[in-house]
């Protein structure tokens, strides 16, 4: 018989329903209002719509085995919801915004994941029109499914070092594919371990005996008619990931495979069909444009991953009581209408708002920066059409080192929350713990975070070279500008002299501005002067990626919120300044070292910004519930027992450990076979009365 | 037909085994003369004769389970070790030592944890001998397997705020128990789940209308004969979590349930069988004495964690290459002595060896406080034994916080070595991602890592303001003597003017002290002149526990190996010595604010601080590999295809793949329902050659 709770107890009272309501009216400002200045009426029709159809949607719509299978059983269901998702793109005809949404609702990445967002883009990108025809076509139909495999086991995300060869034959009009070792083995590919017939691959294009480097090859690798493997091919699974086990990473190997010359994508460099010479590619920048595209992308998801988690640690810390504030008794009046102290929520304790308040100010920040990144993108493509790259350099710089923070702040945010949700985070039943375990992979792929910040380090030791050299001004870009204002007065210090003062916001952002002015400033004379080599650097090198975007983020907040052409109401907008002013505090709080060793803040000021930060805290403290309301999250996505919408969090606790499989039966499988020889050994040492009461 | 790699390829050269046999060429010291400083002869022997036995056992010997399958496999096959390991006791007669140490090697807590852990040594500590003859003679038979039930639903480390009741009634001499709502019931109760048919049950107290607080009742809750819950008790699973899934936490709720008087643990406080009377427990320090100890081994612990984590992506960053260090190009000899430029071991970046260095020279940290704190408990032993409690305070104020500070160091540690191993990392055959998983309950049980702290703080504001009302002076206490020192010059600095003085030990433990005394300086000023409530102090309260605790570390670090006592030989010390300083530098760095803020640093001198430290970085890498080595983690432990120990990290990774369950047929399981059906809709597009070749 499956074990139950006992349906007749309540949580002890006062009931998360009602906690989270009052909560709700204490808010400042209207939540709706909010909502819609962040996403749009547009967006949140199209959300609610969606959200409808998979909450109904018999595959779709129960996400209940998440939490207790292991990969077998949840490969396989979702190997389901790819197949549906698909057939529901076709009843429901939606555009790449509408699919964008249903998949983030669904939460799951799937075997054909890859298929759709670097199979067909990169045909589509990188093909001519003949092979958009030949491949583009079926790929659209999912009559042909494909991947995208560059990693090799042995090689990441270098490139330039990767093995698997595809030699040009002129005499059969084919390239023989070849991995000469086990580490050419193509590793990590999604989709590719069971369910992709296609592949995009990877590899040294060699002619006429000289090789070209990597190239990509449109490659079938499955049968059609029965998905076996085809001649040369092994294929397989890479077996159980940290998260992500709903995917089929996949690992390829080829043994001398003959692809058409069709094969090469040839949009851009391209193989003579006879004499097998190599076709110089055009000097493309544009790629770098689309790069922008998908990191504001990325900013955009970070601001969700963000404020997601956020949302089910503030929920259920508002519920959470946890001992007593002796200076602040929190009380309620019980059913007598007797006024009791009770135990204090989480919530009101420093540390806790210490832990999560600047988790709910780095999500807008991020909402505001992948705004100005999308504008900045569109900016920059007109300008391209014209043959203008003068933006280029900056903001692709800025989108490589602004990828990296911000996917780090998630990745550190998600973890923080779990954990700032005490015992129960560790529950999988937090929804934070897959939620965790799935969002990781973001902080390699797209550019792991470390080696893209050398990207945007590099173009900034550039810029202060440049600005030296008086070969540009500080007009040229948003970089330059700071710098060159840095160059103009090293020695200015900052003025704080009082708390409230530190709520400046022109005045936060000139520490801003000098801190990673400073350490380009130091890093570059490193280099240039006192002979440290670039590896000597990295160190430092990350630092200054991370000022600069810190920067980055700040001023785009300020400028969004303090401006004058905010559209939102006084206490919308009052609230978003509160915020951005948090978020400004709490990251100086943060990197204080920094702003303290460049000797632009004071021991004393430091000491200062933790004071005013708590005060701040406090301030923020009554909006926290709404500002996280604010972003709508459906308790469909959350899948989470503490962070619901209505709070009832205990009766949910309890409602998913019925579904535990363990407790299907009162006494679990396992038991007769390991348990009971154990304790009836002893059987000579006790009896049992008829309730099964022993007398030892 | 199962998937199998093509056995004839090789990885690219050089080839991991080569390199790390290079590796340990290098070294400046011998591992097996560290490895015996650290561990001593006698518990090296033990380890491999415990690991003899483990690796060759039916039951245990084979881990390869652990990373394919989902819970319900993996807790059955632990409830199967479980009981293999009740045997192998019983054969061997292990001693606890090497019971732990199996338990170490086996590494995978099981459904009889807790029954070992708490169960019988609260009847041990807190019963009376009639109760130990009652309960733990059984139990130490497993003829009843315990658990021990505090924490609850709406409860954590709060013991006041527990609602299971447990009501006296003198006329039939029995305890009632009940939980009176949803929030009452008992959560998390590692082994209750499946396993347990006992529980020592922490209830209130309530006799004669009277309401004693928490106690703790030996409960039956299941019937020895078929296992099945007693009448009133709703028992189970708490569902699937982060990690720890071997084990059966559980839940249990009390509807009347009456246990006997003798029930109640009586060594302390006791209530009279006929009257109800409740008799108090003598005043017991004793209990904080255990306290310590227990700690000490969580220290020492923490020290393997960190070592085990550094081990794997140590090994692996030796041998993983990835680009090219330009200025330091790294070039080998191939098959015909050629010397050629290969790609570089990410080991040789600055940015890994900032990443990893430091979690090594934190490994030994660990060991020598440790170490240090097991004298201390001794120490104190003897003089609470003789009535002394003096030392009581301080070392119980140090061990939270330590407790507290190395848990969160191991925890953080685990990760980043898991994301310093890049993409492989995120594979479950890192063997670290399990691994962070099941580690981390450590930095919520015994004592939550933020609560821990608040006791360390209180004590340290404590001293200040007993010295500073001369009510004891600087000899009191190690903690009394650094704050002495301190309000002797508040206004002394750093006097670090080059680089090489930063490796002067003495110099940086003072930097330690000020930082440490001047944070508590600051946060008894909040609280004492400027109204500042604790619950507004909590950051700095943390902040505080934590420069204490680096401080003792570092201590206890520059002690034990710059000292004259020292039983080391000089190549040996001369490595201890350089990762002491690696310690203090790379904390100092860490936590350049709080010393920068304090204005004992300068700005100059922090910048001087990064400096050295990547300099140090330089001089500890030969020696990187040979120092996680000389911990000695067999394979069997490490269970890694990227740390094992002669560094076939490639075939490791094939050979786990291929038992990838996905991979046991060429075709997988779910083609033909879920994928087949999209790919033959467009049958009448395509068609294939008798090779499957398609022709779109």
């Amino acid at each position: 018989m499956p074990i139950k709770f006992p349906k007749h107890l309540k949580p002890i009272e006062p009931q998360g329903a009602s906690i989270l309501e009052k909560e709700r009216q204490n808010a400042t400002f209207n939540t709706e209002d909010l909502m819609e200045f962040i996403f749009g009426k547009d967006y949140i029709t199209k959300r609610n719509r969606i959200l409808g159809i998979l909450q109904n949607d018999p595959v779709l719509g129960d996400k209940s085995h998440r939490y207790y299978n292991g990969r077998d059983v949840r490969f396989k269901k979702s190997l389901a919801a790819a197949k549906r998702f698909v057939e529901l793109q076709r009843i429901h005809n939606w555009t790449d915004e509408e699919y964008g949404i249903a998949d983030f609702l669904f939460d799951e990445s799937t075997a054909f994941r890859l298929h759709r967002s670097m199979f067909m883009p990169t045909i589509a990108n990188q093909g001519t029109e003949e092979q958009k025809k030949l491949f583009l076509e079926p790929a659209l139909k999912y009559e042909i499914i494909g991947c995208y495999a560059q990693t090799e086991l042995g090689h990441g995300s270098n490139v330039r070092g990767l093995e698997t060869t595809a030699t040009y034959h002129p005499e059969t009009e084919t390239f023989v594919l070849n991995s000469p070792t086990l580490t050419a083995s193509k590793w990590w590919i999604g989709g590719l371990g069971v369910a992709a017939n296609y592949a995009v691959v990877m590899a040294r294009l060699i002619s006429n005996g000289k090789d070209y480097g990597p190239h990509p090859f449109v490659v079938q690798i499955r049968n059609l008619e029965n998905h076996e493997p085809l001649k040369g091919i092994t294929v397989g699974d890479i077996g159980p990931k940290f998260g992500f086990n709903t995917v089929d990473n996949g690992f390829i190997l080829f043994d001398n495979v003959h692809v058409p010359h069709i094969s090469m994508l040839a949009r851009y460099s391209r193989i003579d069909k006879k004499t097998g010479e190599y076709i110089n590619p055009p000097n493309s920048k544009l790629a770098y444009g689309t790069m922008v595209f998908v990191r504001a992308n990325i900013v955009l998801e970070s601001r969700l991953v963000l404020a997601r988690a956020a949302t089910v640690a503030v929920r259920y810390s508002a519920i959470r009581i946890q001992g007593s504030d002796a200076a602040n008794p929190k009380k309620v009046t019980n059913s007598k209408g007797e006024s009791v102290v009770v135990e204090t929520p989480v919530l009101d304790y420093t540390m806790q708002q210490y832990r999560l308040f600047p988790i709910i100010a780095q999500a807008y920040a991020c909402h505001f920066t992948g705004q100005q990144m999308h504008r900045m993108y569109n900016k920059n493509q007109e300008r391209m059409a014209q043959g203008d790259f003068s933006y280029l350099a900056d903001l692709h710089a800025s989108s490589s080192g602004l990828k990296s923070l911000t996917t780090t702040l998630a990745v550190a945010a998600i973890e923080e929350c779990r954990r700032a949700c005490g015992g129960h985070g560790y529950s999988l039943f937090s929804g934070l713990g897959q939620f965790y375990q799935d969002y990781l992979p973001k902080a390699t792929w797209e550019g792991d975070n470390y080696l893209l910040t050398q990207q945007t380090a590099r173009y900034l030791f550039k810029t202060m070279r440049q600005l030296r050299a008086g070969r540009i001004d500080g007009k040229e870009s948003f970089s330059s500008g700071y710098i060159s204002e840095y160059l103009s007065n090293t020695t200015v210090r900052c003025s704080f002299s009082y708390l409230e003062e530190l709520d400046n916001p022109e005045a936060l952002l000139s520490a801003f501005k000098f801190r990673a002015a400073f350490l380009v400033d130091k890093a570059v004379h490193a280099l240039d002067a006192e002979g440290a080599s670039w590896n000597d650097m990295l160190v430092e090198i990350y630092r200054v990626s991370r000022a600069h975007c810190q920067l980055l983020l700040a001023t785009n907040f300020i400028q969004a919120v303090f401006g004058t052409s905010l559209q939102a109401n006084a206490n919308t907008a009052r609230v978003l300044q509160q915020i951005a002013i948090l978020f400004c505090l709490s990251t100086i709080e943060q990197e204080a070292a920094d702003f303290l060793s460049s000797g632009y803040l004071s021991p004393e000021q430091s000491l200062m910004v933790k004071q005013r930060l708590v005060q701040v805290l406090k301030l923020v403290r009554p909006n926290a519930v709404a500002l996280v309301d604010a972003f709508g999250f459906p308790d469909y996505l959350l899948n989470s027992a503490l962070g619901e919408k209505d709070g009832h969090v205990y009766e949910k606790m309890t409602e998913m450990a019925e579904r535990e499989p363990l407790n299907q039966n009162t006494v679990a499988d396992g038991y007769e076979e390991f348990i009971q020889p154990l304790i009836h050994k002893g059987k000579k040492n006790w009896k049992v009365d008829q309730d099964g009461v022993a007398k030892l």
